[in-house]
């Protein structure tokens, strides 16, 4: 029996895999396992999840199901909106925001009820083990970190399902077979991967997409709709004021409805391979553009290019699992800081897989009609300027010119 | 009379505008007036051009026609696209990046008739001056840069319809009122500003459109299409091989009927004020998803983060007018050293404003399916690495965490 | 008489240039002047610029001379150190960083006295002029900027020297014939330029240096001293705690004895041309040599490498004069929160032109011997880990390596 | 035995060390062994490795002792000295950097003698087995790689010792006891590390240093030395054509005498830890100041900054062993772009520990004396210019300002 451990931490799902961790971590390491559920918003119901601790000896103390879908978006999903972070210029980071936030819980309870181990159900092959442990390192540096898939035998499905039965877990009957895929999702996202997926020349079959209709079968008439920002966030849909969470749980209603924010990607991960995934992510693309979009208005030059500059770097770090990272927190000073200003209303209108921003507005909006005119702006600009720029501009070329030869 | 100038290559559309700079050009300056007329796929009559010219009293052998098309996508725009150029996140630069060619080859003109000047018809305000001139002065750094709107006083449309009548400059009826916006095109884009778009909160009027279909109006029915790539560059479309600028004419075919590349944006400008504009990239916006597609699958990791990070600064580096500056041929040199494998093909679907890609096959594809497999990869991976890689790269993390307090 | 100033506020030095513009001013605009002369430790007497101003007819309450050497290295220096910014890998912004001040000054002084205008004494060839004008115009964006010497005829060292007798301004005799190089200077540093320095070839001539002994006088024995930084700004010398501004100065006490901080340079103006220039900066290079130091031991190695790559961009943005800009203060908010365990002690040896870091030490270290050492670590670090860690860095090389051919 | 290796490549010095890992590798896998030793300027008779190589059984034809020197300095250190590469601020990568060019031979070899394996003598804590193995894996992707320091049980000096003496292996008076700290060197330099070093407090003992004078004991007379360089790469001494390695060579000797080029160093290792080093690096210093000077001269603005900005990451990458992957490559490419014109002669003083440049020419100049000079310029330069560049320029900050409030 593996040694040193007394009671750990498991995030929980409820479903086959990490009940099976659950068992396995007791037979293991003959140690108390504590569980933990989150509600990111991934739309499953989670008081199964206790039932199933519980029938498999988890303390009822020892049973943690919290509703983070506030303090999710709140404090991962709009702070990284802020930064218009995009991985390889296209992926919106649905899953690897979650993960720190879940690392946090997980160590938080670590501590409240004297655990010394914490442990996931993530794979060894993927992002998500780098991300989950991390965070508990970063956060909890001594803690011990069980990952139950680099550590057992159970190496195929068949074998998960031989322990399972072998041990009284239940498998339902559409876990038998192989899934032609697997997901995660939380409010921000849906992700699938795997199986159906892994030949990048093949479409996304139809029958992958759970989270937004296809555009096809979205209204003939556009929709449109304005979000308000405040400080860089959004605090309104339509003018109606609404917290983070309602707010992004109400543009994934929209985004569904028309189709909008599905991303077919072959990408980079940490751990230095290929994979291809699908992602939806319908609130959270509209939201995007539309911060993007409020931005253009009130956010200065400087500030927005060093942004783009930087944005490639941030997402990278979420990516990698580097949330808890002082460069992380860095760039997050840094993006917050411009952010002071990014007030004001988006105008949207959505349709068949589209959002446009079709207006902008703000009280501290950074146009102004009176110097960019066609029209005579009265002395606002001194068109004759332009030409000291241009020549100071010049200057080292023309010095380059005359050099060459 | 303004002195020292003898000859002077004009970058002549045929328009209005530039016939009365023509014309001024011819008064003020007492010099020769050398137009030159480029064909970039503005999709405009060009002879008339020569017709208006000679009228106006230019020699036969100084009236330039050149069709640049070619030349303009294989050595401007596909290399930008290499770089997945986008200003400002979203802006793919079909203005900016027209310029330093028609400055190019002004200079060029300038040298075989010996001018002494060149002279364009940007206003004080803008853009496109600066690109313009930057041009000029570093591919010929003594030429006399003549910029009549920031010169001549003939600051409103009023005068400047006074000015082609007293001249005996044709005026058709449709340029006799102003303009409810103006435009530019190439065979990569129109722009479009000014006027009724200078509002950021008004949605954009219908009839501004001239490039691409609404989306609502595009066919019900998806299009699929295929793109063949090689070292970083469009090749084929379906399978059919085809140069630069026909590759670009089709696809802008294709965007047009699918409503595809429309883009209402807020931009800062390099003379520091902020623009409304609208920009209709039907083909260059297919091309740049497709190109980002067959990147995926083919270029290593930290070629494309790297890529991703010196995007922002290229862009930025076109939009202000420096193509032919140092750095950006820097940059391109490193641009282009990642495109040695970017080869292969990228399937995509057409849809009411949207291009998804769908598919992407190489021959240089980096993506193993042995490696990311969810089944069994036969050691092509081994799970247990991702500890080792997880434990060092926590190590800082830890040492960090364990200092807190 | 140029119109439409009522009362400018003039950087005054009490020196002849600035003495002639005072003059200039109330002759060339018939306004008041304001004078405010700033003591930034250039090691002056102040009092004569008050007796200067007097006898020219300026207002005794319209007179400010004001001691800003505390303000200066709080607020400018020290948060500019804490970046390591070096302009051009070398240059330590001795001139660069204090203009921004003077600047924000002149713009209260204005608010003060109800002034509608500011002048400076900087040329129109150098970086000053944009430094002074982009503060002026950020803080008070109406304002109107007098720059007398892209002004007025006074071209030529005569020509001024006759206006000043012309004028009753008194010239010294040592101003009559040209000085052979012009000097700024404050508690920061002294630099040189011009005249007997324009040809980069020759060496600078021995006389040109004020600030420091040269290397071969110094002591023959090398003298240790401690610096104490706290969150990384310096508050101690060899224990004993002081103001910045007096930290500063005993550095440079320090410096010039031992001959440190000379820097013989050819650098890029922001306004396009090459310039050469020699600073003296004996304080500010022992500082920056120390705080390099302690943050080797406090800072975390992602903090350290994002500093690291700020830096350049950072430098060049105090270089051109953008202080006062949000792109300089977004960095600024990264590098400052990544200063919150810049704490300890540096020990440095001081000897002929060099200051070398031989030892430091930290509360909060992030250096653990007990993982680094070549002796049995106890288990602090487990070797087997590195496999996994480069097995997994390498694999996107493996898979590279594999397509080539 | 541990099975699946026939013929393996081993960097060998013939120092203790790597005798045993050739004993431990012939009896742990039972393979035939290939020794490769490289000349890169290290100082040391190499052909005592021959003799206790064939000792120890290895056939005369798999004993490899290559000069690599030329090429060592020729295509590693000085396209990196191109980038003026310093990693986290201070340190020239005279280790990093020497490390692929050894890798690469090894493959080459393996290659050659039909070997299935490498293997080579860096323990599992630092940064050079990460660096041989990226190279081993990059450059032959299914290479078996054996690190004898992460597998074997000799874990101690006492145990490596016995282990030599057991197996015949000679063991030498000094390397009985226990050394008071390591070293590595090469042409570009030595580094010491561990044991007596690795208080970062504590001073690095004088009788560490081994490859340069104490600057005490340097000449009191200052030395004055020229280096031509060619599109960035140093060719003369003095004036005296020379190859890269004796150019080297010969500033090795130079900086020695004056004590140039001592570091004392809390660096952050790529596996995750601080560790101190203290490395010398004499003629590299005053080639790195001197390329820096050359370009001063001869390199544009933008593309001096721009290598300013890549030269931390570009630097990282060699520290990290990332020498053969895309990223430096293309980084590589940018740089060498710059270099074109970097030719010319840079004139420096060398005193007692520094070596300062004093002047610089070039056929290549882009410094303008005409353009510069404090006297009348003749028009090269119209100081007017610099209101509209200004103006211009202050733009975005004035708009900026009136929106605060």
């Amino acid at each position: 029996m593996a040694q040193g451990v007394k009671r750990v931490v498991l995030a929980f799902s409820g479903g086959l895999d990490t009940s099976v961790i659950l068992k396995w971590l007791q037979q293991t390491y003959g140690c108390e396992v504590v569980t933990f559920t989150a509600d990111l918003g991934q739309g499953e119901e989670l008081e199964p999840a206790r039932a199933k601790a519980q029938m498999m000896g988890v303390k009822p103390e020892h049973i943690f199901i919290d509703d983070l879908r506030e303090e999710f978006v709140r404090d991962y999903v709009f702070p990284m909106m802020r930064a218009n972070a995009l991985y390889e210029g296209t992926y919106l980071l649905g899953t690897s925001i979650a993960r720190p936030l879940i690392a946090k819980r997980q160590i938080e309870i670590a501590k409240m009820v004297g655990a010394d181990a914490v442990s996931h159900g993530a794979t060894g092959k993927g992002n998500d083990q780098v991300r989950f442990e991390l965070g508990y390192y970063a956060l909890e540096p001594d803690v011990k970190v069980i990952a139950p898939w680099r550590e057992w035998d159970l190496t195929s499905r068949t074998k998960l399902i031989e322990f399972a039965e072998a041990h009284q877990i239940p498998v339902s009957k559409d876990k038998r077979g192989e899934a032609p895929f697997s997901t995660d999702a939380n409010l921000l996202h849906t992700s699938s991967e795997g199986k159906v997926l892994e030949d990048p020349w093949d479409e996304v079959p139809d029958y992958v997409y759970s989270r937004t209709n296809h555009p096809e079968e979205g209204p003939d008439t556009p929709e449109y709709i304005t979000i308000d920002f405040e400080r860089g966030d959004g605090v309104a849909l339509n003018g109606e004021g609404m917290s983070p969470a309602t707010l992004l749980a109400k543009l994934n209603d929209l985004g569904k409805t028309h189709g909008i924010g599905r991303l077919d990607l072959v990408e980079n991960r940490f751990v230095g391979m290929k994979s291809r995934g699908m992602y939806e992510t319908p609130g959270g693309t509209i939201y995007h553009i539309a911060h993007r979009g409020i931005e253009q208005l009130t956010l200065d030059r400087g500030a927005a290019h060093l942004k783009d500059e930087l944005a490639p770097r941030y997402a990278e770090l979420i990516y990698n699992g580097l949330w808890f990272s002082p460069e992380r927190e860095m760039l997050q000073a840094a993006i917050d800081h411009s952010q002071s200003h990014v007030t004001g209303t988006v105008r949207l209108k959505l349709y068949k897989g589209n959002a446009w921003v079709v207006g902008r507005k703000s009280p501290y909006s950074l146009y102004s009609e009176k110097v960019v005119t066609f029209e005579d702006d009265a002395g606002a600009y001194d068109q004759k300027d332009a030409e000291g720029f241009i020549k100071l501009n010049a200057l080292r070329l023309r010095l380059l010119g005359r050099r060459q030869g």
